[in-house]
C-alpha cells in the first residue's frame, strides 16, 4: 500500500508504495483511510526537531488525524463491522490503570499514540484497537470527520473550562485556537476575546466570533481593555493555547478572581511564574488539558457538529491527493493553509 | 403615588392614585419605577385563585418585575446612590440562615417576596433592601431590564441543568419556557426539542431556535422521534416548565440514562410517579429550581444579554401605560400577548 | 463442577455437581470462585417472586457477589493472567453506547447481569469479560472481597451524594443501609441519622457510627428532632435505602433546602409524591443510584478499605460451605444473618 | 481599653491600656473579645518584615483570630443581639463586586482585613460588620472558637480539593498543615502522607492521622514510596501548605495524572515551574486557596467540630493572659508552641 514514512533520521517524509498492508490483531480493526489531516505534531516530525528525534522511531508511518471505512476486523472484535465510516482516537492504552478505567484514558500512564509510537494514518490502511474506533455520524462530512482529533483538543479545552454564559479569553489563535473560537461560541460563550501575534489569524478569529482580537506585540494594554469590558474584574475563563511565556502571566492578569484557566499550549521550557498573584490570591482554578476525553469529548464534538453552529469551513482550507504531500506540508508550514488535508 | 392594589378579597386589582409614597428603612433604597412586567403570579392574584386568597394580604401593592431609578436611599445604605438605573431581586431574607450565607438566598428558609408578601412594583415607587438591588448595565434596554425576574427563572433552570453542547428537551413553552428556548440556545445547547399544547407558542419556539416542536395532544409518539434523533438513547437534558402530570412521565422517558432534569413547573397537586424507571434505574440527576440564584443567575443574565444572542423581541410583545392596566392584564390573560409590560 | 441453579420455575435453588465447567470466550476470563455472598436479589430468585419469574431464565447458575482466582483466560485476553485473585463487576455491556464509553457503563442501555441474565458465581467456576475483572488488593481479605458488589452499591450512593463534612440521614438500614453507615462515616460524614423499623438493625447502625437511630414505626416525630439538631433546617444529605413510600415523603421533610437526596431503594410501585414541597421549592438535587460506577466506585472502595475505617466485621456475620446452601439462605432470609457468605 | 498595637515602624507590639473603645457604625457590632489566637501573619507584623512595613499602618490594633461576646450593636443592625457568643470572618468587603455577590466574598476585589488594614482583636473590644459575624455553636469551646480563622484556611483547602475516599499528600505541616491533617482525616481522606523539615511537627502529624511523615531534607526518595503505595500512580490530592519551591515540583511528581492540587502556601518569590510535566500532560486540576469561603467554610467547620473527629487539643498548646503577650509571641515564634492563645 501507499504510506508516508519517516524513512531516515532526518527532515521530511517519503511516500512509499510497497508498504505491506497491516494485519489487524484479534481486537483491532483495519481501516481504509480516505482523508487525513496534517497536525502541528506532523510538522515537527517532518522537520525532525529535537523532540521528534528523541521520540519517533525511524521507519514509522506518520499521521493520526483521519477518517475512513472499516475494511476488516480482528477475530475477537465484537463492536463494529466492515463498511462502517469511522474515525479513531489516536491515544491507545492497555486499559488497566486508574484513568483508563474511570473515563479518563486520555491521561493513562501508558499511552501510545498512532503516527508517533506506532504506525499511523498517512497510508491506504491503518490498524487501531476496536476500543479506539469512533463511528462518524452520517451528517458529518469527511473533511470535518478527518480532523476530529485536533477539533477534539479544542472541544476538550473549552468544555473542561466551561464557557456557557461566560466571557472568555483565548490566548493564541493558531489552528487549535481558531477552532476554540468557533467551539466556544457554539458552546455558549457570551463574549470571546483573543490575542495572537499573527494579524491574519486575528482577523479570522473575529470572523469566527471573537468580539476583540488583540495583537500581543503591541504591549499589554489590551489587558486593561478586557478588564474594563468585564466589570473591571476580568474574564471568567482563560484558554491558553499559545505556550508563550508572556501569555501565561498576561492571561492570568486578565482573568477575574475565582476564574478558570485551561492550559493546552505547551511552553518550550520551564516558566517563571508568580503563583501568589496569578493563582493563590486570585482563588483561581487551573486545568491541564491533554488529548481528548475518551469518549466524552467525542460525543460533545458530535453534538456541536450536529448543532450546525461550528464554522469550520474557514479553518479547513486545503486538500491535496497524498501524492502531493510535499505541497501539502509546505502549504501548512508556510501558514498559507490552516488545516490541510490529504486524500488517499 | 399611583399604585395597583388588591383592594378587596376578590378578582381584579384597582388603580389608586393616593397611595403614600413608601419611606425607605435604614438599609432600603427607594426606586422610582419606570417599567414593570406582568407575571403569571400576578395573573393568579388578579384572578384571586385559592393560592392567592391564602397567601396575599388584601391592600398590598402587587408586581415584582421591574426596572427604575434609585430616588432615595436609607440612612445606613452604602452600596448604591440615587440616580442609578436598577432592577431588583424580589426575594428578601433576613440573611442569617445557611442558604442566605452560602450564595443560595433564593432558597432561604424565611423568604418574603415583593408584590406578594410586601408592597410591590406596580406603582410609582417601590422600596427594596439595598442587598436586593441589581444595577442594570447600560447596554440593556428598559424593556428587557423590566423582565429580569422571569428571565432569571429561565436562566437559572438552563444554567443549573447545564446545556453546553447538549441536546435539550423543554416541556412547556409558556412565557418562561419560551425564554428558556432562546436562553438555552445562547448558552450553547446543541439541539432543542419542545413540547406544548399551544400551536402558536410551538411555532414561536421554533422561531427562537428549537429544531422540533411537538404538540403533546397528538400522543406520545414524539418521544420515539426524540430518542431516534439522540442515538436512540434520549436527550441529555430535560427542562420541565409545564407542571403537567403527563409531561413528568413523558419527559423522563425521553431523557437518556444518566441525564439531568431541571424542574421549574409546579404541578397542581401530587404526582403519581415511577421513581424506579424514571430516576433510579436511569441514574438520573433531578434538580428543583426556584427563583434565581442571588446573584449568580443575575450575572449570567447580564452576560447572556451582552452576548446579543438572546431573542427577546418576540417575547416582550406589548407595553401599556399603567392607566390601561385592565387592557394589559386582559392581553396577557387571553394569550394574545406573551410578556406584557406596564409603563409608569 | 458444583453449581447452585434455578432448576425449575419455582421456589428454592438446587445444588448440582455435574454442571460443565464454562469455556471462556476469546475476551473472557475463567475464575475459580472461592467465596460468594448472598444478595437480596438472590433471595428474590430463591423465593421465585413475580420479578424473578419474569426475568430470570430457568436453568441459570445464580449469584453475582464473589471473589476467586483466575484459572484460565480467553485467546484474546491481554489485561490479566491466571493466578490473580479477583472479584468482578457483574454488569456487562457491549460497550458501544454513550454511557459505556464515558465512564458510566453502570447505566448502559444494554446491561446484562451475571447470575440473573447469564450464569453466575454460585459455582466452582464463573466466566466474566476481562473488562469486568477487578484485581483485589493484597490487604483486603476474602470475606470483604466477596462482597464488593453490594458494598459498591453503598459506596456509590454515599460518594455520589457527597457526605464529607455533612450531616446525613440514611432511611433504611438493611444490609446496604448498614454498609452505608460505616461507609459514610469513613468518607467523612460529620453526623449520621438513621431510620428503620427493625430495632436490632437500628442498634447495629448506632454501633457502626450513627448518632441517632429512629424507629420509624413510632411516628414522624423524629423529623423534628433531626431538624432541631441541624440548625432547624434539616440534614445536608438524604440516602434513601428503604424503598418505603413513607420514607420518601418523610426523608425529604428532614432534608434542608438545597440538600441532596440519593435514591437507591426501589419502591414496590409508583409513589404519590409532592414535587413542589419536596424538590422544587426546596431547590434540592436528587440522584438516582444504580449499580456501581465502572470503575470509579471500585477504586473508592479500595481506598476506603485501605483506610481501615470501614467496620464490616459486624456486617459479614456468617459463612457456610456451599453444600449448606439451604442453611445459608435460611440464615439470611430469617434476618439472623446480615451478609451471609458461601465458601466453595 | 487594653489593646496590643503597632506603636511605631519597627519590631514588636506594645500593650496600651488607654485605647478608646471603638464605636460601632450603623451596621457594625461591638464585640467584647475573650480569647484571641496568634497567627503567622501576626508574627510577620511583630517582626515588622518587608511585607508588614509595606502594608500595615502604624498605630493599628493587631490580631484577627478571636472569640467574644456581642456587647453592643449599631443602629441599623438587624441580624444579631448583644449577649451572643461570636467569632467573625476577618475579610471585609463593600459587597458589590462579582465575588461578593456570588458566595465568594473571600476573593472580593476590595478586601480589607481586620488587624491588618483596620483595627483588630488583640484588645478588649473589636468592631466588625454584622455580615461578618459568626455565631458560635454552644458545643464548641472557646479555645477552638478562637481559632476558626486559621482552622478555616485548612478546612477551605481540604474541602475545595475534596478528600473523601482519596489519598492525600500534605506538603508542609506548620500550624495550618497540622490542622489540615486532622481536618482531612475527619473529612474522609483515606490515607494521608506528609512532608516537612521539622521532625517534631512530622511526629505530631502522624499522631493526628498521617500514615507516613517524610523528612523532605532526606531527598526526594519519598516520592517513590508514596507512588508505590498508590498503585504506582501517585496520590489523588496534593495540599501544598509550605510555600517552598521544592515542595511545588516534588509535590506534583507525587500526584497522579488527573489529580487535584490545592495551593495555600505562599512562595516567597516567583517559582520556576514545569507546566508541561506537572499540569498539562498530567491533566491536573490546580486550585488557588485564599481565606475562607464566606460562609460555606464556616458551616463546614461547625459540622467538623460537631462530628467530634477533629483533634485540636494537640494543636492549641498554650494560653496566656494578654499582659504576657511577649511570652505568648516568643512561645509561638520559638516553635515551642503551635497555636498560642491570649486571654483578655
Amino acid at each position: 500500500m501507499r504510506a508516508l514514512i519517516k524513512h531516515h533520521a532526518g527532515p521530511e517524509l517519503q511516500l512509499v508504495t510497497d508498504r505491506p498492508r497491516p494485519e489487524p490483531g484479534p481486537r483491532d480493526v483495519l481501516i481504509r483511510v480516505t482523508h487525513a489531516g496534517i497536525c502541528g505534531t506532523d510538522r515537527h516530525i517532518w522537520e525532525w526537531d529535537e523532540w521528534s528525534a528523541g521520540r519517533v522511531p525511524v521507519g514509522i508511518v506518520t499521521g493520526h488525524e483521519f477518517v475512513g471505512v472499516i475494511e476488516a476486523i480482528g477475530s475477537a472484535v465484537t463492536k463494529y463491522e466492515p463498511g462502517l465510516r469511522v474515525s479513531a482516537e489516536g491515544h491507545t492504552t492497555a486499559g488497566v490503570d486508574f484513568n483508563s478505567r474511570t473515563g479518563n484514558a486520555h491521561i493513562a500512564s501508558d499511552t501510545k499514540i498512532i503516527g508517533i509510537d506506532r504506525d499511523g494514518c498517512f497510508a491506504d490502511y491503518v490498524c487501531v484497537p476496536e476500543d479506539n474506533v469512533w463511528p462518524v455520524h452520517d451528517e458529518i462530512p469527511d473533511k470535518f470527520a478527518a480532523i476530529l482529533d485536533p477539533l477534539g483538543n479544542a472541544v476538550h479545552t473549552v468544555m473542561a473550562a466551561g464557557v456557557s454564559a461566560k466571557s472568555v479569553l483565548i490566548s493564541g489563535v493558531g489552528i487549535i485556537g481558531l477552532m476554540a473560537v468557533t467551539v466556544a461560541r457554539a458552546a455558549g460563550a457570551s463574549r470571546i476575546f483573543c490575542t495572537d501575534i499573527n494579524p491574519p489569524r486575528l482577523a479570522l478569529a473575529k470572523k469566527l466570533g471573537a468580539i476583540e482580537a488583540y495583537d500581543a506585540r503591541e504591549g499589554a494594554g489590551w489587558i486593561k481593555d478586557v478588564r474594563a469590558q468585564c466589570r473591571g474584574e476580568g474574564v471568567d475563563v482563560l484558554l491558553e493555547m499559545s505556550g508563550a511565556d508572556a501569555a501565561f502571566s498576561q492571561g492570568f492578569k486578565a482573568l477575574r478572581n475565582g476564574g478558570t484557566a485551561a492550559l493546552l499550549g505547551l511552553p518550550a521550557k520551564q516558566v517563571t511564574f508568580d503563583f501568589n498573584e496569578n493563582i493563590i490570591f486570585k482563588g483561581c482554578k487551573v486545568l491541564g488539558i491533554n488529548g481528548r476525553k475518551m469518549f466524552e469529548t467525542w460525543y460533545q464534538m458530535e453534538e456541536l457538529l450536529l448543532s450546525r453552529r461550528l464554522d469550520l469551513d474557514d479553518i479547513v482550507t486545503h486538500e491535496f491527493p497524498i501524492e502531493d504531500y510535499k505541497t501539502a506540508f509546505e502549504t501548512m508550514i508556510s501558514g498559507e493553509g490552516i488545516k490541510v488535508l490529504m486524500r488517499m
